[in-house]
Parts: structure tokens; sequence; C-alpha cells
């Protein structure tokens, strides 16, 4: 019995018979019908006896058919198709990590370019109050909600005896919309925190469990992907973040650095100096455990391993 | 007949006979009385005849009162109370412009941050139209208020061939905001420039005719102030904002700056270039006698002023 050849591309499906003149073929109108190419394929083994798939020569006659020009506008067409599909579902969410927690640090450097101009400004009107405060979120919580008598009778001083300028209310909006604005940002900035922690939740719940949000996005950010941390060994996650410091250290023989993004972790703040390499080391071994199971959608045992760094360092 | 001295300082106002001892006195009690001591001398030279006021070996006898245990806290209390007032007092309206610059300056970086990010964000949900769209503000209006469908409508593209992945709401909604964030400073920006005008054009009419009001701002702040603007030759008016071209010409030979801030006026702008250096001159110049007059509250003849260089010119 003659041999017949089956083959596909992006434009369809099509059988050959043992001379490489077409028999049948089912063209793809769309990427759906690409995407069910097994279907079609098992419909044509049913209705063609001793179907086969081209290789070696078979496979270059077979190539060679598809070189008449008819077929051209449907290779581009195809490959254009299925490349803009690509890159749509590229944006995976890990991507969006990404940009969370670029979009956090940015949040932050406008607080605090924005926070600085206001406590300036402020200062012309109530020096003595600006001077008293120095957490940034309360200072604008409070200059937005009381009055300058309000503040000034919490440190103690009397309104007549401020060095502040009176200013007129018109002279004042400015600072306060701009306090506002500020204050809009700080609310922004953990709605996103918020939006952070559960994108991780569902993408990589076992780093999360281990470093909080904001850490491990930064981990994931500096690696460029989940992917990209999951192949990184722990020696290379304990010093992520950390790329300044290494460089130098390999240029100069300075210090080495003994953990990058790592120093966040509230664990290595409540330990003693000389313990926070270790505390890192640790810690990186766990997290290349943890990216390791998010990856491959594991079970959940961050938790555990969490755990596990802790009490050894109790 | 015999000599009496007058004397006063902070803590009050002193008569003395010509054995310097005293003979009356009227304590200050407040800075209001410590600024009416005008009428308070009138009253005393009404009183005594022969007063004066003492100098030379008279006037260290008479310090020489004052150094009694009892008039240290006067003093002290006095030159704070004066100080306070001074301090209070310095805050004048070129110092609110200089604030506001600044804002406006900060606002404007906090908004390229900002904006750079929700772009890129963005372009995951609909690359085709972020990519449309050089404008950055009008983008966050058309973004916030209509659908991906209808931006894609308006380029040509169809929905369904876009490359941009779907976001569901939850994952579009922290782009969105941040939108709303960036929108938010752009509408406060537009309220400090008007604010901006509204101050100068009661401290500095003729600059803000002349400059406009960030560019006479600028310049104000860059003088640190309207009286040092006042000092400033037209020449060092002229190159305002060139300071590091200016500084790189006296080191290496490189070419001299022609303007610095005053680039931004409109009238260079429209000009050919080679008209740039006498342009920026001739405003300098009228810069230059316009903030003399605003410092020392004359007519306004801003208008004038910048006429005679647009027909110089035209």
């Amino acid at each position: 019995m003659h041999k017949k050849y089956i083959f596909t591309n992006v434009i369809g499906m099509f059988v050959f018979n043992e001379h490489f003149n077409l028999l049948d073929k089912k063209m793809f109108i769309n990427s759906e019908q690409y995407e069910d190419k097994g279907e079609i394929e098992e419909e044509f083994l049913r209705r063609y006896k001793n179907l086969q798939k081209p290789g070696g020569g078979d496979l270059y006659r077979v190539l060679g058919f598809f070189k008449k020009k008819e077929y051209f506008k449907g290779f581009y067409e195809g490959n254009l198709r299925m490349t803009k599909e690509a890159i749509k579902a590229s944006v995976k969410d890990d991507l969006l990590i990404i940009q969370t927690i670029g979009s956090i640090k940015e949040i932050d450097k406008s607080i605090n370019i924005l926070i600085n101009r206001v406590r300036e400004w402020y200062a012309f009107y109530n020096p003595e109050f600006e001077h008293s405060l120095q957490n940034q979120e309360k200072f604008i919580e409070l200059v937005l909600r009381r009055s300058k008598k309000e503040l000034l009778k919490e440190i103690l001083v009397k309104e007549n005896e401020s060095m502040g300028a009176e200013l007129s209310k018109e002279n004042l909006e400015p600072i306060m919309s701009l306090s506002e604005e500020v204050s809009g940002l700080y609310d922004l900035r953990k709605r996103q925190e918020d939006y952070l922690e559960r994108l991780m939740k569902g993408v990589c719940p076992n780093v999360l469990a281990i470093t909080g949000a904001t850490l491990g996005a930064k981990l994931i950010e500096q690696a460029g992907g989940l992917k990209q941390l999951m192949l990184f060994p722990a020696s290379t996650i304990q010093l992520l973040g950390a790329e300044k410091a290494l460089f130098r250290h390999m240029k100069t023989k300075s210090r080495a650095p003994k953990y990058g993004f790592l120093h966040e972790h509230p664990l290595i703040a409540r330990n003693p100096k000389e313990l926070h390499g270790k505390i890192a080391r640790a810690l990186a071994d766990k997290i290349n455990i943890a990216v390791k199971i998010d990856y491959f959608r594991g079970e959940f045992i961050g938790d555990r391993l969490l755990k596990e760094v802790e009490e050894k360092f109790k």
C-alpha cells in the first residue's frame, strides 16, 4: 500500500499522496483551529490509512510544496497572529508583581520629594510643630486634620509665641492641597501593597510566607521574574540587591557584602549584628526551596520553612 | 543747667541725671511698646528739659548701669521676642513665590516618575494605544475616561487583533488608581500655577508682564529673592539658570552660554536661532528695569517694556 503524508504548519493541515500531490487539506482560519489541531489530525487519521509524518527527503519535498506564492500571505498572517497571541499570553502574574513593586518604589520616591517641600513650606507657618515631629506620614495626617492652634497646644507652645508667620487662607491653601496629594499617595501605596500581597498569594505563596510582600517582590523584580529567581542558587539570592557592593568587593577587595534586599527581613533586624550574615544565608536557602515549589505549583510549606529559620536563631 | 541722658534698649526707655543715676523709666512689656518708642520718647522730651543721647564716655557709663543682674532676664526675653518677630516678619511674598515654583518643579518631577510607570504597566493591557499617543497629560485623561475598546477604535485597531493581555478588573484597578493620582497631580500643578501668578501680580507685576509666572519665579528662586534679583546686573539675569554651562566655559573655554532660564521665553522660541542671544540680552535688560520698579513699588509699565523688545525683533 502506498504511503501518505500528513503535515501541519501555521496555515493548515495537509495530506499528500506518495507523489507529494495534495490529497486533502484543512486551512486554519483562526488560532483556535490551530490550537485544536489534535482533533483535526485524528479526523484525518481515521479517514486515510497509512498516514505518516514526513522526515528527511520526504520532508524536504513536502516543504517545497509551500514555496508557491499563494501561501505567502497565509504564512505572514498566521505567524503574525501567533506572535500577537504569544505576546498576549506572556503577561504573567509575575510581570504584574514586577510592575507593582516598581510602582510602590516610585510612589515612595514621589512622596519623599513632595513631603520635603510640604515641610519646608509649612515651616513658614508653624515651625515649632514642623520641628517637633519626625514621622512623615503622621505629620501629613496631623497637618491636614488639625489647626495650627491645636498643634501648638500639643507641643505646649503658646500661639502668640510661635515664630510662624500668619498666612492668609489663600496662602495656606496651596500647602494644604499639596499635603492632600501626598496623603493620597500614601493611601495609594497601601492599596498597592495589599494588591501585591494578593498577587503573590496566587503566584508564590511559599516565597510570600518567608519574605513578606515587598521583600519577595523586590527579589522577583531584581531576578527579572519568578522563573529566573527559581534558577538562581541560594548564594545569589542572598546577595540580590547588593550588586554594587559585590562588584566593589570584586574590584577593590573591600569587604564582601553579606546580604542585599534581605537586610529588610524582620528576622535580621531583631537579631544581633554578628548573626546577620548567617541568618541571611539561612533565609536565602529557604527562599531557594520556596521559589522552586512555587514555580512548579507544589504544596504550601512556606510557614514551616520560615519557622525552621526562626527556631535556629532563637 | 545739668545734663540729662535718655537711653533706649529692648527692655525699656531710661532717663539718667548728670551722675548717671536713674531719674525715670518706662519698661516695654511687649513689642508693640518697643515699636511705639518714638511716642514715649516725645513724652520724656516734654517732661525733662535738656535731655540728650549719651555718646563716648557717657554712653559707656550708661551701659555700665545695665550690668546689674536684675536686667539680664529682661534682655534675654526682649531679644528673644524681637528675634521671633523678625523671623515671623521675614516670610515675605517672594519667599512664597520661591516655595511655589519649587513645589511646581517637584510636582513635575513626580508626574514624570509616575507616568512612565503607568505607561509601561498599561502597555501590557493596551500596547497599541500606549504607543500611539506621546502627549502625557492627554494620555492619562483618555486612559481614565475611555475603555480599551473605544481607544483601539480611535486608532483603527480591532479589539481582537490587539496584542494587549486581558487584565481582570482587579489587575486593572491599580493601574487606574495610579493614573488617577497622576491626574490629581496635574490638577494641583495647574492650581499652583494660578496661585503663583496671583502672588506675582502682587509682588512683581512688571516682571510678571515680561516673563510670565513660571519663568519669572525661576529667576527669583535662583537669585534667592526679589531683592537679590534686583541687585543683579542685566548680564547676570541673562545667564541665571546657565551656571553649569558658564562655569564649564570659564574652566575649559567651551562656548559661552547665551541664556539660562530665558530660553523658556516665548519670544525666543518663535525667532530664528541666530537672534536668540540678542533677544535674551534685550529681555534681561527689561527684566532688570522691571524688577527695580517692582522692588520699589513703582508704577506698572511691564507691558510697555515687553512691547519694546517685541517690536525690536519683529
